[in-house]
This record gives C-alpha cells, sequence and structure tokens, in this order.
C-alpha cells in the first residue's frame, strides 16, 4: 500500500502497478481549500465578508473567488447563506470595490482613441422624465447619482470604464419596450447589462450611453417539468436557476465561474460555454425560444418553448452571442438536463501531451456518456498556483510537477456503474503507460478541492504577472490545442523576452502557461511577467492572431468580442461574413443605438 | 413463469407480479420482419429487387421501406448488399417509378394555383453552353434528356411535380459557384436536391427552375478523430457516412428514416430531426460550421470546425433548415458521438396518457444519461400496423390493443450497466401500475422488430387511407401532446365524419390516430378514411393549425415548410420575424433566385 508524502493520509492504492491513489478520508476539511472558505469555516461570516471584499480589491483574482462563493459558503456549511445574500453581497462589494481601490481606470474612450459618435443625442431633463414615467418613478428603477452609477460604469476586471450618466432597471418587456422605444426616437445610445462578469468590455458604456440593467428581471415564468424546459426573465442569475432546478431534479446545461453573479440573458448574449458544454453542448442547442426587443421598442417572439420547430430561419440563434447588439433578451426558453446524482472527480498526472490526447480518447470511448468535463493545465500552471495561491498544495508526492495534468469529471444516475467506469478507465490508463500519477477524491470536498486547483489558476497567472498578464481564450482543433504555447516560448525566447520557469538569469522574468477546456479545443493562453513593457505585447501580439488563424481556429473562443476584441474579427470571419452581419445588425437597430463601438470593427 | 399466449416462446419473467416478460430466443428470424426483409431472406436478391420496387410504387409508405433496407438488407445476414448498392438501388427506382406509375402528378403550380415569377429568364441554348463549360462538357453532370429530368421534377411523396429541363451535378465548391455566378447574372431560377426525400415539395421545381443536384458532391474531406469531428461534402448520404464513422467507433448524431437516401446537405438544409435527437440534440447544436455559396456565387466559410467560436453573429445557423432558399450548402463540419456499444429496446403497454407521461418523467430520471429514444402511439395505431403491415403481430398476449405503447430505447458504452439501469427502471414501472405490459428486446433483430414495428404506423395509416390520409407533423408542449387527437375525434364525430375504429355503420369510415416522437413533444397526427371528400379536410384545416398556434406549438416540428407550408408560416411566427426573414433572404439572394415559391408565403 502506497502512503501519500505530503500528509494526504493513507492511499488506498488501485493496484500495485497502477500507482494510482485515493485521498484518505481524514484529511477532508484543508486540503486545497483555499482562503475564503479555510477563513469561512474558521471564523465565520463577518470574517469571511470582510476577506471576501478584500479579495475582490485585488483585481482579476475573481473566477477563483467566484466559484469559492458558490462551491463552498452556499454550500453545506453556510446554507444560512442564501443565493440572494451572497449575490447582493457581490453587487455591494462590487459598488463599493472603486471606494477601496487604489488603480484609477482610465476611460475606454480615451485609452482605445475612440470617438463619440455624432449621430446619439445627449441625455435631456426631457428624456429622464419620459424614462421615470416609464418606470413609475421607482428610485430604485432610475438610478442617476453619480455613486450609484458608478458601478455600472465599471467592468468586473477594471478595465473599461464608461461615463453613463443614467441607469435604468425594468422589471417587465414592456418597459423595456417603451424605453427602447423612446430611446430610438431620440437616437440615445444604450448599453444593455446583465451580471456585469464579461471579460471583454461589452457590457460597460465606452462614452455616455445609457446603461439598461436587467437585474430587476428575475422572475421564473415557467417550468414544463415533463420536458424539462425552464422559461425565465433574462435577469435571473444562473446560480439561482441552477439552485431552483436542483430542487426539482433538474440542473442548469452551463456552469461558469461566475455563476453566483452572471444572469442568464447574459450567458446567452456573450454564448456563454463554461465548464459543462462538454458534455450539454452549447446554448445554440439548449436555448429553444426567446423574447427580445428590437431597438425600435418592438417586442419579438422568437420561437415557443419547443424542442422541434422548423417554420423559417430560427432567428433566436442570432441572439445567441450578440452582445447586446442586436436588442434586448428579455426571457429565455431552455432545456435543462436532469440533475446526475452522481459525481466523480479525478485528477491525472501525464507525461506528455500525446498522453493527454490518448486520455482523452480513451475517456471518450471509456466514459462516453458519463463524461462531463477533461480538463487541462501544463506544469507551468501547476507551480504557478502553488507559489501564489494559499492554501493549495500539489495532489501528488512529488517535489517537481508533472509536465501535464488533467481533471476529469464524471456525472451520472447511478453511482456504482460510474464508478466502475472510471475504475476500469483508470487501470486502462495506468496499464497503457499513459499515465503517471492520480488522485480521485472520495468527498464533495475532495471534489471541490481538485476543481479548485483547476480554477485557481486564472487567479495565479493574475498574481504571476504582477507587471502584466496578457490573456488569450482561443480555440484551434483539438490536436493542436497546446502547439501555440512552446512556439510562443520560443519566440519571445529568440528576442531576449523569455526566462524558462526554473531558469535564473538577468533577462527579463516571464511565463507562457497553458491551460483549458481540452475537450472543446480551447486554450487559455497565459503570459505572465514581473517586470513588462511594450516589446512583449508587440512580440506576441498580432503574432497571436495569425498563429490562431493560420491554425484554422478562432481568436475568441467563448468570452466574445466586445470592445476589446471587436477589431480583431478579420482574424477569424472573413470580410463576406462581416458584411453580413453589419446587414443583419441594419435589419434590427438600423440607427446602430445598441452597445455602439463594440462587436464589430468600427467603420471611418 | 408467464409464457406468451401468442406463440412468442417462453417469456423469462421479470418479476411474478411485473407481467414483464423476454422474448424467447427461438423466435428470431420471424417475428416483425415486413414483407421486404422476409422476401429478401427467403428468395434471395432479385425478387427482392422486385418487391422492393413494387412497394415503392404503392406511395408514401416509403418510411417503413427504407427503414427496411436499411436496417434488414444492409445488416448481417445480406453484407453483399453494400451500401452503396442499396443506394443506386433507390436512384434507380426512383427513376423509373414514374414509368410504373399509374397514378400521373399534376403539375404543382397549376394544381396550387402558382404564377410563374416574370423576373426569371427563360433557359437558353448560350446558358445550356456556358453550364456544360463550368462542368467540362460531362454528360452526367448535365442533364437535359427529358427521361433522365423527370426523376428529379417529382417528389418523393409522388405529390409535387415541376418542368425543369436541366439538372446539373457540379462536384466542387468552385463549380457550385460558377453555375450560381451565371444563374445570378442572367436570373435564372435554381433548386438545390440533395436525396429529394424532403415531405414537403420543397426540393422540386415548382415551374422551370434548374435543378442543382448534389448528389455528385459526396467526399469526406477530414475527420478528426480526437475530437470526432466530420468534415465532408453536402452530398454524402447520411447512412454512408454513419456507416463510415462505425467503423472509427463513431456515429452521426442523427438518424432518420430517409437515411439509405437522404443527404447531409439536405439533413443540414431541413434541420431534420429524426430519431436520436431525445439523445443528441438538434444539428443546431451538433453542425459546427459549413461552406455555402450565396446566390451571386460568392463562396462564405461560416466558421472552422471548432466546438467553441464566439467571433461575431453565428451566421450559420440562418442556413440550417433555410430549405435552400438562402444559398447552397457546400460542406459541413459536425460533431460526432461516440458509437455506442450496448443498445436496449423495450415496449410497453400503457392504460392512459397519464401513465405514458410518468413512465417519461421516470425514464429521465432513472435512464437520464443512456436513454436515446422514447417513441409512442396509440392504441388505433397498433391495430392499423396489425391490419396493413404484413407478418407484423401483436408483442403482447392480449386480443384488444393497449390504449398507449412506449417504445424505450437505451444506448451506452457499458451493456451490463445499462441492462441494470433499464431493469430497476421496468421494475419501477410494474410496481407503481404505470406499465400493464412489456417487451423487451434480446438480439439485435428482436430490437429491429419492436422499431419495425413503431416505424411501420406511416405505411399503414397510407394503407388505411386508401381515400385519403392527411399527415400532420406538429409539435406542442408535451403535456399536451395527445390532446388533439380526442379533440379532432369530437370534431369530426360532431359534424358526422368519423367512425370509431370499432364501430360499424353507415357512416363514412374514418380514423384520427396519433404517434410521435414523445420526448421531443413532436406528434404525428394522421386522419384516414376509405371514402374521403373535401369536407373531412375542410374540417381539420385551417383548424388543426389554429389548434396549433392556441397550444403555443409548431405546425411544423421537423419537415419544414416548402412549398406545403409555405402559406401557414404565420400560424407559427409572428409578423416581425417572417419581415425580419424576408430581409435576411435579401441579403444573400437579392434577386430570389434560389428555390422561389417556397418556405415564405408569396407577396402579391
Ligand atoms: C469569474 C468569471 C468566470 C467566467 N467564466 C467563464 C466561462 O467559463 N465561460 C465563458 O464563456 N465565460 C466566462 N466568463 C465570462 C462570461 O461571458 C460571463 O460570465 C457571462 O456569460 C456574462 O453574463 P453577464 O450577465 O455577467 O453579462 P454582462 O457581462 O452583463 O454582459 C455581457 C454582454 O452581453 C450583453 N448582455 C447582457 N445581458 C443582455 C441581455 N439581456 N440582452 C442583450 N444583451 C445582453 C451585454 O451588453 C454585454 O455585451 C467568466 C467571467 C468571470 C468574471
Ligand atoms: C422515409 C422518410 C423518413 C423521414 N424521416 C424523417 C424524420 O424522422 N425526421 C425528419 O426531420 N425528416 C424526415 N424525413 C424528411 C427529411 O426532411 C428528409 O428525409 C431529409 O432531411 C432531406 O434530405 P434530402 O437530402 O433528401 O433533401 P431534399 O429532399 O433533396 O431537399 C430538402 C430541402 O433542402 C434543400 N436542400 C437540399 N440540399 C441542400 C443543400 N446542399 N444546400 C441547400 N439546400 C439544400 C432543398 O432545396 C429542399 O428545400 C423523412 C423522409 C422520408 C422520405
Amino acid at each position: 500500500m502506497r502512503v501519500s508524502k505530503q500528509g494526504l493520509g493513507p492511499c488506498k492504492a488501485k493496484s500495485d502497478t497502477g500507482h494510482f491513489g485515493h485521498f484518505g478520508s481524514e484529511d477532508r476539511p484543508k486540503l486545497y481549500l483555499n482562503s475564503h472558505s479555510t477563513t469561512c469555516a474558521q471564523v465565520g461570516k463577518t470574517a469571511y465578508r470582510d476577506s471576501c471584499r478584500l479579495k475582490q480589491l485585488e483585481g482579476f483574482g475573481t473566477e477563483a473567488q467566484s466559484r469559492c462563493l458558490h462551491r463552498y459558503i452556499c454550500s453545506q456549511t453556510h446554507e444560512q447563506w442564501s443565493l440572494q445574500n451572497v449575490s447582493a453581497l457581490l453587487k455591494a462589494e462590487k459598488t463599493q470595490r472603486r471606494f477601496f481601490a487604489a488603480k484609477a481606470i482610465p476611460l475606454t474612450g480615451e485609452r482605445l482613441g475612440l470617438k463619440r459618435q455624432a449621430q446619439f443625442a445627449q441625455l435631456t431633463p426631457d428624456d429622464l422624465a419620459v424614462f421615470r414615467g416609464i418606470l413609475n418613478g421607482s428610485a430604485t428603477s432610475v438610478l442617476t447619482d453619480a455613486a450609484d452609477v458608478a458601478a455600472y460604469n465599471e467592468d468586473w476586471m477594471r478595465k473599461y470604464k464608461g461615463a453613463s450618466q443614467l441607469v435604468l432597471k425594468p422589471k417587465t418587456v414592456e418597459q423595456v419596450s417603451a424605453i427602447l422605444s423612446h430611446a430610438h426616437s431620440r437616437s440615445l445610445a444604450v448599453v444593455t447589462q446583465g451580471g456585469n462578469t464579461g471579460l471583454v468590455g461589452g457590457s460597460v458604456p465606452v462614452f455616455d450611453e445609457i446603461v439598461l440593467s436587467t437585474s430587476s428581471m428575475n422572475q421564473i415564468q415557467h417550468f414544463d417539468e415533463t420536458a424539462g424546459i425552464l422559461t425565465c426573465q433574462a435577469g435571473c442569475v444562473l446560480e439561482v436557476l441552477d439552485k431552483w432546478l436542483a430542487e426539482r431534479g433538474y440542473a442548469m446545461p452551463l456552469d461558469l465561474g461566475a455563476k453566483g453573479t452572471c444572469q442568464i440573458g447574459g450567458n446567452v448574449a456573450t454564448n456563454a460555454g463554461g465548464l459543462r458544454l462538454l458534455r450539454y453542448g452549447s446554448l445554440h442547442g439548449t436555448v429553444l425560444s426567446m423574447e427580445v426587443v428590437k431597438a425600435d421598442g418592438t417586442i419579438m417572439k422568437l420561437g415557443q418553448p419547443l424542442r422541434k420547430d422548423n417554420t423559417g430561419y430560427d432567428l433566436k440563434h442570432l441572439f445567441i452571442g450578440s452582445e447586446g447588439t442586436l436588442g434586448v433578451i428579455t426571457s429565455v426558453s431552455i432545456l435543462t438536463p436532469r440533475k446526475p446524482t452522481a459525481v466523480n472527480v479525478a485528477v491525472l498526472a501525464l507525461n506528455n501531451f500525446e498522453a493527454v490526447q490518448s486520455a482523452f480518447k480513451l475517456a471518450r470511448t471509456n466514459l462516453t456518456e458519463v463524461l462531463s468535463a477533461f480538463e487541462f493545465w501544463d506544469g507551468a500552471c501547476a507551480n504557478l498556483v502553488l507559489k501564489h495561491v494559499p492554501n493549495t498544495r500539489n495532489p501528488f508526492d512529488s517535489d517537481t510537477p508533472s509536465p501535464f495534468y488533467v481533471l476529469i469529471e464524471t456525472s451520472g444516475s447511478n453511482a456504482e456503474h460510474d464508478t466502475e467506469k472510471l475504475g476500469n478507465y483508470l487501470d486502462m490508463l495506468f496499464e497503457q503507460g499513459i499515465a503517471t500519477d492520480g488522485v480521485l477524491a472520495e468527498s464533495d470536498t475532495q471534489k471541490a478541492q481538485l476543481w479548485n486547483f483547476r480554477e485557481s489558476i486564472p487567479e495565479a497567472c493574475s498574481k504571476d504577472g504582477a507587471g502584466g498578464n496578457l490573456k488569450y481564450d482561443i480555440s484551434v482543433p483539438v490536436e493542436h490545442i497546446y502547439d501555440i504555447v512552446p512556439v510562443m516560448r520560443s519566440r519571445l525566447e529568440a528576442k531576449g523576452l523569455y526566462d524558462p520557469v526554473d531558469a535564473a538569469g538577468t533577462k527579463r522574468e516571464g511565463r507562457v502557461v497553458g491551460f483549458g477546456h481540452f475537450g472543446d479545443g480551447n486554450l487559455h493562453l497565459n503570459i505572465t511577467g514581473a517586470a513588462w513593457d511594450k516589446d512583449v505585447e508587440d512580440t506576441v501580439e498580432p503574432f497571436v492572431y495569425e498563429w490562431v488563424q493560420n491554425n484554422n481556429g478562432s481568436i475568441s473562443a467563448e468570452h466574445g468580442l466586445g470592445v476589446m476584441k471587436a477589431p480583431y474579427i478579420g482574424y477569424s470571419k472573413s470580410p463576406e461574413a462581416i458584411q453580413a452581419m453589419r446587414e443583419i445588425k441594419k435589419i434590427w437597430d438600423p440607427k446602430g443605438i445598441l452597445n455602439p463601438y463594440k462587436f464589430l470593427p468600427q467603420q471611418e
């Protein structure tokens, strides 16, 4: 029997030759728990609240934080922290952030050298009166106070900032219709904002666009329990929906780090991918119908909550991933799978990328219908997590990290069956020499710990890149998913801009790491550095986009275009396709009032 | 131990109280085999060919026939009947059909009172010379002989007929581009035709439109074995692709009765649903990218063969279900699941519709990830099959049919696990009194037999309706899927137009039966009669469309609009949505040369 050297407790060796160990059950609560949950578990609500706010102020490391929120705080130990509380807390903290923040965010328009489009009108007191009338004069629905409006002007990453003076929070589709009808007639530009967790600057104004927040549109409208079809308003928070469904034995077909804050309308508007895509597919497959309001205020029903409807062009798909540029999504019907009653999580160490590919192929053959996630990261990522994220540790009894790791999750309806399938699969990997080591979670806590390691990577990258952290969200054919990492290392090295992780020297410190949703061909390429300068950025861009184009990939796998990547769409789409997009935009938003300066390249 | 009274051999009773029996193994080959396969097994190829052709001449009963082709003939017993043979046979028979056919098909334009649109040019010898030049003067690529062209003018149901004088069969996207470029410059109208199995008259000309057949575009272009992404030309036959993938451990995510003839381009252009939709979802979820040629000949690449790409509006979705009106689909990339290694099929008898609903809910909970089909039919359907389809018999030891039946299929990667899950599920149904009887197939032949019963229903309806068979393909929320059947019976009865199945009397014979893809909310409503007249049709239409509209359903769940339902789209889509469709059509086909008179209502 093999015993872990790192105090993981006695391991039940799967087989003597297999090098496969289970966590012992006595070490549940502490392993890998990140700081919030440890704090939370130890010192209770108030300390948690403080620690959480402080963490949020640190910048991008919000993916893991948000995870922490929903994985730990809203779970068994703190049921009293209802979703509403957590959500409200997050909102409140977002509002307060800027008061605490040291870092001042430059205005997006100034930073990117954009010009306010002259055709848009300026907001007048008369406009305000009209909007107040539509929203029944409610003070919580019409925000004009600078302090109230500020949080809606800044994005989650604190990278983009607008100068809106007005936030409108309608509750009904009729109110949205009336708001847009007036805005359209007056040529007032409007940005729709959901949970404001988008990562490409799409959800905040660039200049003085009115913010139409969907946060008050949070009603569940219908649930067809036989077919599993949920119909709800766009402002429902993803996690709230998931919990609501869980009580009825169903689950949302998507899951992402921002689930505690992001809204289903925002998810659909960004065509969010996330952690369950491998299993349940994209929103193009699961969103069954939609209600939208066009720029001129016309309400359009796009389909019915039905699995099948072949009557005409399926227009709702244009709105999935339209990032607020075609209309306001006010309600969505979505097909929900049964909530899995059995979930397994394992992490494996592998020696090279070919082994990762083999492991994936075997997973598709042997775990087939129960495979729900196949995530991967490289040894450099593991090093960064161990270095920067408190209370994480290497799950394996090795001092040097393995070149690659994968996290495999199964979700099914029969625990015994799934465990047997997974066991057979893991045996196969070890017998064939594909994996070199592995851990299998034995409790929900351990599952969360393993997930947490994976989800701490973005945070670790942000912290490592004190001087800068370039993040790319690309997809390429799966067999080439990791190619860009060594290519980028060599390219930076050739220019004297890169130090391999373990080398000590005089050159500037720099790391190129890769991780992502392997099964989806989705790589998150991160380049971090302690002391950064423009040379690095110029060496990386536009080279990375060209490389993606030459490898038949997408420059934005899941985050969208927003204001950040609008100029670069040409690397992934042809001039004919972009021209057609412009013409489609004109059909529903002829004056271009919806989310201007974003999504498509600016025209002279 | 329970023994079937109908010679099914000894049944292994699942439990004494459960009334659940397995087929005995000695009676494999003969049960339920329909006439073709019996003939085939008994008298060999030639007789089969004749019988098959004769069957085809009988009219609509082609769904079961095609099934027969691919389920029996191409299976174990007749490997020498390669796919290519069967496919060629079908094509040849289609060509010959009209010579044998007694029934003359009226021209669609005349029958429906449509007018040829004056803006379209007439084909000239100069045009012909240009097209011959593009297709290298190949005689098999440019068909002008009336006998050769005839088969392309008539649809599968022998209900719609055009008067085209020219069929073009390009092999490459460049040839398609050159053809359309010329057609566009000359305002020549064009109908794209795949396998010509569409059921709404969309695939054949209405007047003298040129037929662009994709049959020669049948190359598999790429297969990503890691991700399971297949890229192929539009003219690949669905079944050929499925077999090709099977050799590599993968499967097509869709399956339909016409698989031996229909093409992937046609499937995508009609957004075909079929038998695997419950499990693998719609083509909107599985089609990853597309190559299309616009009306003016411009080649457009819509995306890449990637699972994730969020750069701009996802235009390919407009082409999924566009029925040849937006452009010619020349190539498709599609995500393919692993081929299941374990498949179970059971048929259950149930006493009422509530029990069917309960059985479905329990199936979602207990069979979850392995559930791959949940089909249902009523007792009246079962009667029609037993009466009209040779060599079918009631699988249960009862003389009176049960009010309802369901066919449940599981597909997974571990036979033992799936059988256990299914066993537990079935026990539950019997313990809770939800099902009254059931059979579980014990061999591939028995599985095919059970499927064949379900798939013989359309044929049985066609035969029962010697005087007429009105067929509606509707979808409504699952809980209301059967409501229209009793409603329609009462409506016809009130007008003296309906005799319940078992009543003998002086009134005209008439049956209203319902079956379909329960899990998809998709009902095939059939109304049949020995002596039919216009009263019946007027009583049914437009009432059936109004009823669907009032029940938030779709008037075409999976077959599309074509020329048949183009005038009725307003029952399922709003004027705003229809207007937007017209504007989208204008973007890619400003002269309207692609598949005119179809899909959208004619404008004055
Ligand atoms: C911690 C973290 C983890 C994340 N993980 C993932 C991940 O795994 N996968 C992934 O794909 N993304 C991920 N994201 C980014 C993702 O896009 C967002 O989390 C989410 O989908 C956006 O929802 P939201 O409600 O916050 O939208 P917002 O950020 O408010 O808006 C995003 C865009 O959609 C538009 N929009 C919002 N609501 C509507 C509406 N009702 N109608 C029309 N337009 C609207 C906005 O105008 C904007 O352009 C992550 C983000 C964070 C912060
Ligand atoms: C026996 C039988 C069983 C069936 N079962 C089902 C079922 O279970 N589910 C279901 O959904 N349907 C079913 N159908 C109907 C179904 O629509 C077709 O079988 C199939 O999807 C059409 O493919 P096809 O290649 O025959 O297309 P065709 O019939 O040739 O064409 C159909 C439409 O698509 C257009 N089209 C074809 N190819 C292209 C292309 N490359 N580019 C652009 N436009 C194109 C045509 O112009 C036409 O409008 C069945 C039909 C039969 C005869």
